[in-house]
């Protein structure tokens, strides 16, 4: 799976209110975005096929959006 | 707010299905992405000051992903 940069995922996680922040912070924080980002995606090429598309843009991507669940 | 790199975010499309993206599909999830980052960032740092610590560390964030609602 692709991974993500870790730097802008630490930055993140100070804009958000972090004092300081653990690498393995960073790092849990970007395999999460990873893996989320993966379930809107799934979710995305389903409503472009629905759609007739074989390219998906970014409506799919916004309803594959929309349509997230998170059940962990 | 810290903005993530588009080429990973088309590859993880890439990688859940889709044959072919659009540039503002990628640009969709990496916006996307981002926000939900900060919305668990906000909860991870509220996490550690419940502990009492300075420093977001792993288990703050993935807490903070477990009590993640996407209400949109």
């Amino acid at each position: 799976m692709a991974k993500l940069p870790i730097a802008p995922f630490e930055k993140i996680l100070k804009e958000n209110g972090a004092k300081r922040v653990s690498f393995s912070a960073g790092e849990a924080l970007a395999e999460i975005a990873g893996e989320i980002a993966g379930e809107i995606s799934k979710n995305a090429s389903i409503m472009a096929e629905h759609a007739g598309r074989k390219t998906v843009v970014r409506s799919d991507v916004e309803l594959a959006r929309k349509n997230l669940r998170i059940n962990l």
